[in-house]
């Protein structure tokens, strides 16, 4: 089980939420309903899904409402069915209806991530390549996707500029017109980047492989290139550095990359075009209050 | 041209954005470009597409360094072909790597959703009926993806709950179990709701409809129904209130539910799952530096 | 019982409210109570009014410090006389000392206008006309002002532009420049505005009440009219369109333009000119400490 | 001329107030004005009163759209007649329509507070009495409300608990229950308090007037008392305290309570109970587009 | 025992921290700890101090983990010597490295400065001098480090410019340029500054303090003078100000001034150069689920 | 020369700092000057130093007043001598005496480290050892504070526990407890771990050294050693890692350290001890109008 984003930022991502939604209430549900009404809501999967996001969805309802209770049928990272009852939510039918949104909201984006990573691992889980992600991210949500990815099987990336050095071809074209070479702009990203860091080039033809080999890289990223070239790089590096692969990654063509010798995809559509997954809210009310009344007892 | 968010909306959604990528600076370009370097970033199109999100863009690169200067070829909503320019960044080149990603990251989401848009729209031109969004949108976003539908020719439907009357299924159910009928909702919320909003009702058959309009609807919302009963529904309605539909409507099937009468379809998907427009940008140094002094002059 | 603005909010409200008062501490109690001494703090109303904002009062205390315990004996809404108790606080006296101006700043200011509600409600219900507030709030308080509006039987008007179509005076006189009639005003709006709002336009005269009425306005804004001005528009209206009546409403006349046939007053001051309604808290130390050790017991 | 807040404080401030009215944009003015239109709004007073806010009023125009142009026709502070232009604001008039509301609502605020603190404090001119405010303010605006104080011509009494010593009823009732006399309890906070704090306390009788100034204190503050009190208080006191006076006061007994001597009045209604100022925007399109060319030119 | 920062305020100083070290997680305690692993982790002393930031401490780990059992040994402001625990932090051990730093940092800091305060005030016992810090602080940490101030034995100096009136060398060169002397820049102070502060007033020579009693300032403060001009400066105000002194004072030379008669000592050094105290986490697992099983019963 | 944090973040930080000193404004200044009065205040180092924060100093009194006149003498990062001018401002000395207080304590606390790191590295500069700083920060200032090592010549250790894996002796005492071996932990964090980053491994013996290097440690960082065990560790390890030196290093032992072979040194006192630097504020009046004018042209 992998560990989510610290509690305040969950936080802070439910509030703003809510307040994009709720700022000035529910209108519909005052009218309809100007005195509480119990009821009980439950969180459907719709589909098949890996299911990210639940933690996120419960502290929608407890800031609403805190005299909601909350029932978890299943975990964040868990493999559902079609039809799996996710959440329970039981107490003021009112709360329930004003926080529905919000929660399926974080749930469906969520999920669509941990369940496209899921489906790519699952694609190359024959060939040990690790999933990554990147920071082709959705702008203020990029710790929750990063989390959705990890519940989905796969590895994260760079979640900033500042935690890794991955020198890319924009950086390559300006050092290019200053006469550094791929080999020396390795070097010189170990010599004065941090010495936590391993180095990351992008890469894109053979020639620049050897180049990357010669500065000392400790991983190479082949950017939009066929199977062919990384089956070429494999054998140029010979174990030398780690074979890293994006542009154009789906699941139709994971595994070939993979078996092409491909250690690593790292694929900006986990977390910019993952479709939602679809999940929805029952609400029902107590029929027989006599019954109601007995279990609370 | 269709207004966008309040410029303080803008700014502190790509200042969260910066501060995702950038709270502790940006190692590689550290490392690899001690000193400022001269260079002209370029933002291209990579797919037609309707591009949204170039005020947030110069945003971005105007709070990481004001002394870079931008000249925009084209305007938020236009509609552009592959290859296009749609922003230069010139300064130093440093800012311009740094600030890329983040301002690639809107674009290409806000973009991805104004396209997605049009394309619906063009799908129901011949029939008049409007495009409109939902509140299932990316937690966070919700100001900045609804601005993006507007740029693709669509409409917003409500941006909050407290900003329109919908009264939905859940509500529905909730009612029932207390013996109050559609129609008797409908007057509820039109006796007990803000008087500055229509009543909107969501209904599933076509023996709901005739009771919305029992209940004096202003619209009627089918959800999930075929275009068999959107003709039926239209015929019953004569004209006494809108017909939206919702529910699993594509490209594919957009048209068809135009044809059969619908005058609004409201989609969820145009903010929950378009997937993000291909754009790069493209650095290059001054190569000739006699050039570039001519140009200042 | 009408709901609140959610939690979040009030919280917001709340911390920002310590923070102006407390940012540094309370150097008085301080240096006069260097060890914990325990008290009860009662709320007293000292005038007639109807409470508004006991649930804010109670989020300053709970705040400050969470050992307070905190007895209700009124709710939100309620009317109460002079003299009436309506919230207790009992614990350390240092933290009611402290969070006392706070929580009494906050009841008064909604309690003046939940009662100022009230009384116009009074003044007209005979007639059935709604009482309704502006967007002439204190800024930054709307959401908590709205909310005491409707505690006092109030309705709520916009709370935002972005949630009502309401054609103003000044939007009229640039369109006259334009050469748009109110008819075709109220049609513009129709036609480009959002399907779930209603077409509410201001009119100064009967001529502009048959010209909004030909443009299909929904509500009838007669603003700084007489009331005779006012049965002429309902003799006009035929009930094919809402009378709403603002400008210099007050108790005096409310009843008149009531009588005349307004459906609602819409009345600026309810929000930014309600007098602070009084309260006070007393605070008693515990006198007899075996009387309490019994209480507790 | 008195400061303002910081900058940054006015900052905040303007960026809540149009969060809460333009979240999600202005529906009405978008729909009606699809286009930009050129328009001059001007802000008049109507009624005479000290203008307070003109710098906030100038913030909301300038944080929602830069291109407007601001003409300031009186200062912050001055006293203005009815019909008074304050600033005119020219430019795109959709702008100028959505900043109106929240402009006006910070002017008609502070302007009223101003211009009853001017009005108590002629009331007082004769007496050279000073005009004090209280933390009896509106949560959330205290240093806006407190600035206008001083741009009436108040002076502002403690902003917060922080940084003043003022020994209240309360605290003086749980010092009682301890056996601590007043005069006591003055010598325990000089002992203890800040030192570069006075010592105020407040007193209900002309006994306890002896016992604070057995105890040193440098303000009596005399809460809820006759101006035969007050008299009696200042012939006891021979000017070796300061004497304050609170608790009721209004424009109809200021001048009775400073003609007994009272050298400051603090009084809870300049900030929590001034009626708002009256103040209306007039929105004029161009009306000869040939000579507003010319100009252009 | 002093009491602290209002419960908000410490609460976003921990958020704040939080966000600085945990923004996007633990990439080693992820990596080397896939699942859950229950420890002790406890807090000791590593030399003499005075403690303080304990409750900032638990704080840390209450947000990050609420599963967490905290015991805590010892209270803010108490003087323990090396080799203490302080605090004991029990439950899944991954939660305790989490916040292991964060914690620390606080500690460290803040203990540093109220043992610095304790040795001065430790210094100058004998005098009955009061040791007083100053507004040179460590931006954004003014309120919680007054508080270890206040847990060392210190007294505190004004918070902001706000709340306390001190005519300092600046003020006076500028008067002095218009003609101002220091008596009259007292006078003007007392007549126009906020009622409820002393006059305090920064004087450089023996000379400045006769002309400091002529404007009747209640406080005169000394700045980088020795201790003879202090016992001068005592002699020539006979108890008719407070003398304070600042400027240089260390830990070799405050018994000195305190003997010269300084009534206080206000010293930059307490909040801008305490070094941090020496404390540190040890964790451990728990060898024998036997054994921890019983301690829970 | 090193870039600092992003603008919005030293922004953000210095509202923070004015928000704290100034919101409720400068009493003593109001009272004092009640117009403005032109002044030019200088800001000079009162030592040998290298500077760090003019960037910070500048964005202060721009917030504050925009009309003031900054010149900067000196850029962030260079060695200055006693009495250098740094900044020089000049307006309304107002602004200057209230933004002058902050101002100093960001440029006296980021200087201090400056300073310190700049010395270290003096110190080892003969061995080409790296000065490092550590996660050992004062909340809430880390990047700032990482900021002011840079300009010291040092290099930046982890910012947060998500941009680099340092298996410290906490984990160490978790796994052994489980079992596993230094080698091992650095295998799982190898296979676990993010790709992007080396090896880190804190180790307090020649005999954990050989276990790290079985285990592929990039980095082997000696904890609490004595200069002969940095030197056996030296020739064991052979160049197959780098070897990192943390604990008790001073500017009396540092060179002592290199010399026996460190490559890098990790020091906690450069964020959390380091003393402020002494700069302060000149504020002189002109004396001369005429000689102004002059001085203008």
């Amino acid at each position: 089980m992998t560990t989510g984003p610290p509690q305040h930022h969950i936080h802070a991502a439910v509030r703003a939420a809510l307040e994009e939604d709720l700022a000035v209430g529910d209108v519909t549900t005052a009218a309809l309903f100007p005195e509480p009404v119990r009821g009980t809501g439950t969180i459907f999967a719709r589909q098949d899904m890996v299911v990210a996001g639940i933690a996120v969805a419960r502290m929608v309802f407890e800031q609403l409402d805190d005299s909601l209770r909350l029932v978890q049928a299943v975990e964040d990272g868990d493999e559902v069915g079609d039809g799996t009852a996710v959440l329970t939510v039981e107490g003021d039918a009112r709360s329930i209806l004003m926080g529905e949104r919000v929660a399926l909201n974080f749930l469906q984006h969520l999920s669509g991530i941990a369940t496209l990573t899921a489906r790519l691992r699952q694609a190359v889980r024959a060939y040990g390549t690790a999933i990554l992600d990147t920071r082709k991210t959705v702008p203020g949500l990029r710790a929750l996707q990063k989390w959705a990815v990890r519940l989905g099987g796969g590895l994260n990336h760079r979640c900033s500029l500042g935690d890794g050095i991955l020198i890319k071809d924009n950086h390559l074209a300006l050092l290019k017109a200053q006469g550094v070479s791929i080999a020396d702009a390795c070097r010189r990203a170990r010599e004065r980047g941090p010495h936590r860091h391993r180095i990351i080039v992008e890469v894109q033809s053979l020639q620049e492989v050897h180049d990357a080999l010669r500065g000392g890289a400790d991983v190479i990223l082949l950017d939009n290139v066929d199977p062919g070239t990384v089956r070429q790089a494999v054998e140029a590096v010979k174990g030398r550095a780690i074979i890293e692969v994006s542009g154009g990654i789906t699941l139709a063509n994971a595994a070939e990359m993979a078996a092409a010798g491909a250690q690593a995809l790292s694929i900006g559509a986990l977390t910019h075009s993952a479709p939602a997954a679809n999940l929805s809210l029952d609400l029902t009310a107590f029929k027989s209050p006599s019954r109601q009344r007995r279990r609370l007892r």
